[in-house]
């Protein structure tokens, strides 16, 4: 642990094998953090089951391949403290303190609750889906963030109010027990590019528009062909209009060198490339962007023992912190041990 | 652990020293069935935050004197494992798993907990008083039950009804999961005799009108010579009425042997008796009914580290067993680890 450095920590559900957006929205992102910061990075388990506890045979390998794609994406271990929710049990220690004093009006007002109660709601959830447990999601997510009492928690823009509600509850705490013992973190603004989905809409694996960071290139390839394009275009002969272009020009602005996005403007408007061509050198950009990650990720689905491992240490390893702060908030609250 | 014996537990909210309606309402069948099972008992003092999660600059304290008021009344901790919640972390790992499945709407219609609310609004609480964890009250006794898959829980009739909500989370989870996990624990009824306050009351420590198990002698004679008696009785000379004596009446039955209580009856009809002569009988009747009780109190009192060594080795025994249970409990849900 450095002194000097200022801790974060972040986590990702484990919804199994993530896609581009997860990529750039986050883990280009995570990865540059681990040089500033001292960063814990974990697989939120707990969190999935607040709406998947009923559809949990894929979970061991869904919690496998998020941290494939984090090792294969460069999350380093030997930089992050990598761990997985559940093994990290003073969490749960932590959140019985926390749903003591956190007003069962506040998290019933939580609106990131009343979005997820809804889509539960769409996708046929009856009165008995909706548990103690989703509507007790900020407590949990608090009950993370003190865990490691960390200074910053990265977050995008729209998720700056998801910390407000755990600042509040540490506030609370804080004056219950008359000291400041948890730290109020800060979001971390980050400039997240928003990546859409194959079909222009966002990126998300329930939507089957997204493309996986562990594809392979002909997968890649073949959803790239589907990327919406200018709907105006019809014929090859047409001249296109890069900026009506939904999908496929906005990820050449990803994956293309200046040069290249400026070359592919010119040739599209002067119907010098027809979308399919386009399509295609797109695809064989993000190809070559993703082969090394791919293959690094490949060398570790071959290890899956290492995978574990590594899971299993910086777990270990989060669990000396946590036990630290968890034994100064008993201490605080004036438990017996 | 014994493979031939059933599986018991109960628990006690950590309230400081106890009373004599805790003694004769519980620690006295406490005691007999730590001879017929496996007994688990343990102090809540997770449960006691509920309500005084803002009051706990005591905790520490009453944790001890329910510690000392147990083992000087019998609880053996050679025959039983005596524990304390929060030393048993298995139990909130087991409780974020239950809280993902149980219905939020089944913990809002616990007639326990809209008691709670009652009581606490009607001592001034504000909204915030209400808090998440106060709201999963059920889930958390839930969880202290599950936590060792016991067969039964000694509850007296008026608590079927806890034990119910509990059978109902316990069932739907293994019905999730599709697995005869967990036990759905019986409630082990028992035949609890009411001891009234010194007021003719439901004795309570908030209702100021209780006899303390580790009162000394002066103290226990004051309070029973304020027992309420034969309200229609004026003078010394008025016979009396045994069957309308509200409070003292009712002790000697508890304290006296049947030839005394005829005796005393008789007496008090004939007019032969006064009150209050009455009364420092009974005085005397139930010091030294706790003499040998109060004298092991003390012994305790004077080698806090002992108590504290009890409570620590019971912890632990008690997680060996837990964590088994939950090992089992993360097995089936599917669980990384």
């Amino acid at each position: 642990m450095n002194p000097t450095k200022k801790r974060i920590m972040s986590g990702m559900r484990s919804t199994g094998k993530l896609h581009l957006g997860h990529y750039f929205g986050v883990l280009t992102n995570w990865v540059k953090l681990q040089n500033e910061y001292e960063a814990f990075y974990f697989i939120a388990d707990w969190h999935a089951l607040t709406t998947k506890y009923n559809d949990t045979k894929n979970l061991r390998e869904d919690v496998q391949n998020v941290a494939l794609d984090w090792l294969a994406c460069g999350i380093d271990p030997d930089k992050s403290t990598i761990y997985l929710q559940s093994l990290v049990p003073e969490t749960a220690e932590l959140h019985i303190y926390l749903s003591m004093i956190t007003p069962q009006n506040w998290v019933e007002r939580d609106p990131t609750l009343k979005d997820m109660t809804k889509i539960l709601r769409t996708q046929g959830a009856t009165d008995n889906s909706i548990t103690y447990g989703l509507l007790g999601y900020p407590v949990l997510m608090t009950a993370d963030i003190i865990t490691f009492n960390v200074d910053y928690v990265p977050v995008g823009i729209d998720q700056v109010a998801h910390i407000e509600i755990s600042r509040d509850i540490i506030r609370r705490f804080n004056n219950i027990y008359k000291v400041e013992y948890f730290n109020e973190p800060k979001p971390l603004l980050t400039d997240i590019p928003l990546l859409k989905g194959i079909d222009g809409n966002k990126m998300g694996k329930s939507f089957n528009n997204d493309i996986k960071i562990s594809d392979d290139e002909e997968t890649t390839q073949k959803k790239i062909m589907k990327t919406i394009t200018d709907r105006e275009r019809i014929r090859r002969d047409d001249p296109g209009h890069p900026e009506n272009c939904e999908v496929t020009y906005q990820y050449w602005k990803i994956f293309g060198t200046e040069e290249e996005v400026r070359q592919i403007e010119a040739d599209c408007r002067g119907a010098k490339l027809g979308c399919t061509d386009c399509k295609k050198c797109l695809a064989k950009k993000v190809n070559e962007y993703f082969a090394p990650i791919r293959e690094k990720r490949h060398k570790y689905a071959e290890h899956p023992e290492t995978v574990r491992e590594i899971l299993l240490e910086g777990s270990k390893k989060a669990r000396i912190e946590a036990k630290k702060v968890l034994d100064g908030a008993k201490e605080v609250i004036g438990m017996y041990f």
